[in-house]
């Protein structure tokens, strides 16, 4: 049995990351082979010239009318709309709390959850502490703080941030991203093969593990096939 | 919906890529949505520096046991070995009969076929005419009538086999199975994606099939998701 691996490009300031991370686990809820698949969480910075916190900015409807060119109405629609999407995903969204940041740090940590085996984990803790409970995400004590919560040893961490750690493998992910065409985020990879853009429905997600899945095994069971070389047949 | 190229390497001095046409036709026999499925016949020469037509040659099995070192009766016993294996998939050679010669010509005349609609059944045709019938695959004429069996318009096919026609086709063929390493035949491509390298059971295949297939569909019906990207969510 080979197992499945499923790469996943996300930021953490990002909205339909967070959903999408919601799916794809209601889509492996349903999967039988949910125990032989492996889950990494990929770099990717949706706005990797951020300052680390912004501090006091303006209210997020009024920054989101002045990105999309809209009135304020229109905003605090599109607001809305987005909470209510994620409620219906179980995501408790707070786009009134949000303090925007830089988040190359905390993709230097999930990489450094990474070896730990605690990815996962940071990954979700950091997305709740962006959109549910409004957390400076690019400050490195609230991020150390985080780190801490998911079990990662302290002073590992401090060591982290306080130098370039695991920055290499940040820009690696990143320029993989670039080669694979990848524009927005969340993109699911499954089984270094079928790519998924988007946060999809659990149902969509899950005909597409069923079918990666499917491929992983027949591909496998399949090698090798008698063929007819330059050197003759087997 | 969207339809499933099956891309299959394979030359006609060839016993496995034979079988694995059986196979693969036993699997797209089973095959629900085999309606929707286009396979293509893609050049691959095996031993591309082969003059037209060998002429008289010592018999199969001398020369067999002259290619792979072995003794006559192991060239013999090889000899029914795949004779047995081609007759458990319905196919009926004759290796006291085959005439080796060069299948440029040959390719080049399924890249017609191909723009007829007709190559399916001029492959079958060149198949049979090597490893059962004994025609000599290398020499014009014989081709011509074996185009013509298939209806194929002779002036056409004659203007073809005279000049150098779909010899670049034939080459872009064997550039591209160069790119992907394939080394031996048949070699089987799906949808552009999952590689088959060999004859394989019809069950190992339709599993592919079905795979690719739904891959492909659920990728339609996927696209396109939600994402965040450099400038704002969909």
């Amino acid at each position: 049995m080979q197992r499945l691996r499923i790469d996943v490009w996300s930021d953490i300031a990002c909205p339909w990351c967070y959903v999408g991370k919601r799916r794809l686990e209601a889509a492996l809820a349903q999967f039988p082979h949910r125990d032989a698949v492996d889950v990494i969480w990929r770099s990717f910075e949706l706005d990797p010239s951020a300052p680390r916190d912004l501090g006091a900015t303006p209210p997020y409807a009024a920054r989101l009318a002045r990105k999309y060119g809209t009135s304020m109405g229109e905003a605090e629609l599109m607001i809305r709309r987005m909470t209510q999407t994620a409620a219906a995903d179980g995501l408790d969204f707070h786009f009134e709390r949000i303090r925007p940041g830089n988040t190359f740090d905390a993709h230097r940590l999930l990489h450094l959850a990474h070896e730990h085996g605690r990815q996962g984990a940071l990954k979700e803790r950091l997305l709740r502490a962006y959109l549910t409970e409004g957390e400076p995400i690019g400050d490195q004590a609230t991020l150390a703080r985080l780190a801490s919560e998911v079990g990662l040893a302290a002073d590992e961490v401090r060591e982290v941030l306080r130098g370039d750690g695991f920055a290499r493998e940040v820009r690696a992910d990143e320029a993989e991203a670039r080669r694979l065409g990848i524009r927005g985020v969340p993109f699911f990879l499954l089984a270094n093969r079928d790519a998924i853009s988007g946060a999809h429905p659990p149902e969509a997600l899950l005909a597409a593990l069923t079918t990666a899945w499917a491929a992983n095994q027949a591909l496998e069971a399949a090698a090798p096939g008698a063929v007819c070389g330059p050197d003759g047949c087997t």
